[in-house]
């Protein structure tokens, strides 16, 4: 199986530890994506995995580029220009204080890339699964028009079409991203989503009063998911349900709908590294299942689990092996030494 | 407003991470004091604030002026003479194993700075505000006149006086330190203290059997701000509220007395990054509270809350805002990512 | 009294922090070993401590001895010799990531060391107290000779002789370790061990069903410690009770069965900073405490929390004073700065 | 005497070392920008230095702000507003590998701001002297309108006007910068330049056929200064000049026009730590010496000797102080150390 | 045109900076190997380039890959194996103090790889060019043989074959050493090599009494030319000329023999970073060149300056671009900072 | 041979690399003193090297203690009490900066202690050889009063004593100086001293118009050894001829007299690492020298060499081998890989 998945490529800034942003001289820096993250967990779980994005045509492109060769992604097809590389600047939170995030990503060379950029019919060879997310439209316009165009076109080939949500409020409106999303949505075999990006990308309301007890609210999340997948004929809807405590301690689960079941996972409580990426290794971990054939708890339990890790990990990208999942899901997270 | 705040400014010396003290080469180098701490909180929350004391004529003592000026604080009335400037060696602990403080600040240039250094007349202009810690008077007799005449020509010309007790038992003993600070609680309008602070430097005992259990006790400390208010005609007298569970973990809370009410904030349990510092950041928060004419429960939440986040941040300096301060009253503490 | 313990020295490359091994360009470099590190306990509480290993004649092997000399370790008699030093990699993990230990230590000078390099009459001169591990026989067949031989000399001149289990699967089978060991647990005095190295080291097993409350179990333990106690001859059988509830916070307590009696410890709850070395600074404060001829109760209660403290602490050596550790003993790990 | 410069802050990331870009996980961040690097250095000197510029209202650009306020830089002019800050990347070379400097400074908020955000009447209140640089009108079209308009208020006011020519050509081409340069070169009382920069951006030619013996060619670069003066009616004209025999070793010495005398300096072979930012602290030790008035020879000894000591100092801020200045003047660059 | 490069991958662990071994407590650890080394160069080139070696089945063989990956290196021939790698352990030199290396190289996956585990038949498909060097036979009389039948199957093929000398005495004596180069020269079409491992390697003796003018002996290093290129047919010798001046400043030419001329290359005075790996990417700016198809003065300028940049980047990896290698051609080494 | 050192031990505190004090946030910590620096040397060199001091009985001065122990110094006979220690901050220079030092290490517990907390005679026992500085009878009078009743004690057992002069103009005037130094210089045996040195702790001029050609002044150092053998009865005068070309290339070399004969030593360019300690290592290089008999031409080279070596080393100690010591007098200083 080979998975192709399109998106943005930032440098991420981050400051050293849990200090405030510039509390010291350096940054710690760091290339990742929401899709370009789900690529990396699949090469490491050993898929052919494929990433297409626009870089600039600098040492800081090139160095993006190796980032992602170095975890064995096909980077290929990658396309230069002329142009910069968005960047995020981002302070990690600790017990009460919470991370922040902050763009400069306005005019990247990717969001400036053109439809003509892109040739689908060849960068689809040989694919048997194409992933994206919410952030592709929110981009640009021009991002927005090529998803679309790549979705008609593995629709066509009967590529299976995975989508993360990933709503963005910094950088798009609820109403806009209804708007784009909800039409797309129809080209979307398994979407992936939390109670927050279901509601305002796609309108469907989940009652989560108490966001500390994921739990509580299973039944409004089964019924979204029954909704999404009547709506927009997703076979898959998959959703990650997180508690946050804090900024150092959340529950961690997720659901997955499939066929009218509604299966639950195993939940963990994270003391948490970096919980950026999160959500791009949950969908990683999905897929991987599903390729696998993994029943709906199997499935559902291997993406939690492989997510729950990620977050104990410093960075966008989750460095997991499958045997690591798999180590964990059957030891539970006791946390013995390996020797 | 403009608050100025008096006291020693020491070279902190602490070993990185949470190793002990020489375990690595290096030590993590910054300039603070309790007094200076309070006024780079002010300082970062817009209030125009001023600090005095007295450093040594070297590029040492320059380097922690210009740590201040960092935070815009008003400096230009620091005094420079010949001398060395105080030293504090602190290995932070973890889980069961303390923190630990080593002195090395005897016959520093502000211990041995004398009355005629300070021209209060001039430095009081535009002043409304004065604060300063029992750490004052403990460092030397000099200093200990010096704040007597400070307070005396603050309360001539109706200058607002804040003391934080802030009992040091390395410096001074609880017989020395009542003497002295009886004396001079007349001249203060808001006092702030822990149960230890009341008992070794005022002799009014806190019943706090369960320290592990701040709040069961919280009838007595009703108790004693009430006895301050009476015996030296504070307005206000506020507690901070330590539940120390270990090196890392610790419950978090304050109450203020005002004119016969006693109220308590929210309570925080916090994972330590560094409490140093966390008492200035809760006085820092109650002046700020106070200026901007909070009432007594928003005051001491204002207070704690942002005493909760310094306690979040490495070094002594609470490098918050007041939009954080808020953000953490009205979001609870979820840290969930701001993006 | 003087402490002589025996076994390999190794060079520990961690990787910083928390990371996946390599994650980072560094990796954190120290010297360690079981037996080294009851050394290095030991000599900080004050006691003579000697450390008798074999090393490279090279700018590795002196750094090594420096390390100890450091601490104030005998190393008089540590042989030299051509060859190599043997290593291992450490990932500490975090949360639900379990720690995990890869081993290069095949073919060191060490390992391939011979009877006659050791003069074990002229070794314990002045000596008092013996302690080895099991690690020893399990290094090679070469070490296993020459400890068996150190036990008989050591019996012969009425030295008291301690002995951790310490099994490692990765070095020898169950069936090879019950073995050699069987044989050797004769000449030994004090036997510690936790309940996996009984099974397999002893084959005598102690139900353990639930591995997150191991005081459910203490009869178990008990009737393990009898039997040991029976079938050796040993005067003192001490076992190590750990919780693991993540790789990030354990339970840890103590018992000691001395003349039928079964001394429980308090118990404590670590956020672990580093739990490899734990087994190690057990057995030096258990041997520190029956030196000092601590009741049962103290002797068990001192081991546990300098062993607490180590796991506070980055690196194997357990970087505490007797101070330390009466310290936590009285103030029950409340974590208060000491200042 | 006050001193106004005006121009735009950037972010400087630049790789740890001596390392290639992106070769370790870190950048070292810092803020700088020509015209602030001069206001830091005559604030280090003890001249009151105010520094006027645009930036976001986020974390990033109030750090910046910090950056500056640690020199005691008067930032109380300083405009806010949406938008982006510009950056660049640095890797700094050593022997034969030269720097490399990546701009990311496209539409920046300094950029892109108007005329109407400055209030030239206001900002000039009490100040003598204004400083400026051709990176100014090269940043953007409105930037070339704003400080033509700045120099108009400045020559209307009195005001001494001097202008570091420092032409980019990633920012402009010659004959942009030469249509832009010549037209603001009339209000400009002291012009600063290296042979390069009079070429590109004034038209005029230094012969400098051996860059590696800068004083071969002096007699080309005194008519170039005449010819400057006569066109433009410039009071001063300075010159670096800088011999390059390879990243980490320069030739570095100055020469100072002024009423028909050319002064040249002393001339220092310097170990280069860091390069950047050497012709603003040229330009600023310049600045000094005029304010002071000094004769030439010692202006321009001053000038030469201030940016010989900030090319041994990481950063682009030279954070040196006049006894520094002078003590090197006076010792010839021995090194020996001061204790 | 497609490079085979083969030999084994050693994990290299250097001191920090300058200091000596464990002075300080972290390790800089890479993955290098001098035949990894010329693979890397040549894809930072754009020319394919694969490696073939063997490596152990853990974690550490995992993050080597993922290095070589990183420059986009050809693994996927690389062969997995029970056992361990290679170390070396590196302590960086400066002014008259030398670098030092010690080596635990003994008993690794490769040199314990046997005849069986490589198809050189499939290996070699689509191959142009095999790069080989002397540390290989050295290593192991396994790898000995594996080479020689390499060699011969190349040859078959008609393969170009280029052999560094690369002699290492801690690895074989020259006795032993020339018994297998000299078989095995026959078989080489460029050689590569300085003027130790000709004779040590060939028993060929370059008179080369002042190693600090290596130009002054330029007769004898022809003559050897002349008689290496006659005893094994070689087409093209190449030699590096280092003059060693101390640990931080080098002396570094090259040159060519071909079809009779001796081409002689420009001389770089170095501020040496990191001279190891200087001859490897000397190698591998030969074999660019001669792919390229540059006269012979040109080839030997690019091996050259390719190689001078190397020495100044930290790491045995020549992270430079073709255009970087041809702009200090053409600049010269002013080392004139790139903006 | 057993050598005896005693005198102040320092806890150094040092800018990271070449920044400025307070650039970073942290300090290198090292404990180091001149005698002490000289104990570790001889330590290293297999020398039997025992140093006696006086520190303050915290964790800082433990630390301390293990610093020399881990170099194998014995600090069996240092004292403890009550107090601090002394504290000393460097940043180190480069190019034409200078190296700066500030001292803090008034009322240091050693400058406090008594003669009457020496026990010379047990101190003395088994003693060979007795060094000391100019540093000692410079930090108090009480320290003075204890030299000279060591001095005295030494005659009397005719311990050999040798005597770095080692002038500090912070810590005493010449005049103070010469008062005290001439009268213990007949205790001395051996003296070592630099130009400035002999001038003002002796009142013995040598011309030296040109710092940076020791050389050529020669015979006025003749002359004044001759004249301190003369007037002291010194066997052995040993000078440093230090050339400060820069804070970066300094010239290093050094002449021994000796019943008339006046060697002098090989000379070298260093590119200095860390300076300071230079002359310590120097007179431990020495002391090694004479101790082993070697001839006076050796004796100085080998004391050259050493510290010329040390100053491409960080820190106060000289961290070499005797053998690295012969190695560069053999070789020559061309630095080599050693592998």
């Amino acid at each position: 199986m080979k998975v192709l998945t399109f998106g943005e490529l930032l440098l991420r800034l981050s400051a050293v530890g849990y200090d405030k942003l510039f509390q010291s001289d350096y940054l710690k820096a760091s290339f990742c994506g929401s899709e370009a993250n789900v690529a990396v967990s699949l090469a490491n779980y050993g898929i052919i995995s494929k990433f297409v994005t626009k870089l600039p045509n600098t040492d800081i492109g090139k160095a993006a580029i190796r980032t992602l060769d170095y975890f064995n992604v096909d980077t290929s097809s990658i396309l230069f220009g002329d142009g910069r590389m968005g960047v995020y600047y981002l302070e990690k939170g600790v017990s009460q204080r919470p991370s922040k995030v902050i763009y400069d990503r306005s005019n990247s060379v990717f969001a400036l890339s053109c439809a003509d950029d892109y040739q689908w019919d060849t960068l689809f060879e040989g694919v048997d699964w194409f992933h994206w997310s919410g952030i592709d439209p929110a981009v640009s316009n021009n991002v927005s028009h090529i998803v679309e165009e790549a979705l008609k076109k593995a629709n066509e080939k009967g590529i299976i079409v995975s989508c993360d949500l990933n709503y963005r409020k910094k950088l798009w409106s609820s109403e806009h991203a209804q708007k784009a999303m909800k039409k797309m949505m129809r080209y979307v075999d398994v979407c992936i989503a939390n109670e927050e990006d279901v509601q305002l990308s796609l309108g469907i309301k989940v009652d989560n009063n108490d966001v500390n007890d994921a739990l509580l609210n299973i039944e409004s999340y089964k019924k979204a998911a029954n909704e999404i997948s009547k709506n927009y004929g997703c076979k898959y809807v998959a959703f990650t349900l997180r508690e946050s405590f804090s900024a150092s301690k959340n529950g961690w689960a997720g659901a997955l709908y499939h066929n009218g079941n509604f299966a639950l996972s195993k939940k963990y409580e994270i003391l948490l590294v970096d919980r950026v990426g999160g959500g791009d290794s949950f969908a990683a971990g999905l897929i991987y299942a599903l390729i696998n054939k993994m029943d709906d708890k199997d499935a559902i339990n291997f993406a939690v689990a492989a997510s729950c890790l990620k977050q104990t990990i410093e960075g966008d990208f989750n460095r997991v092996s499958v045997e690591d999942v798999f180590s964990l899901m059957n030891d539970g997270g006791s946390g013995r030494v390996i020797r």
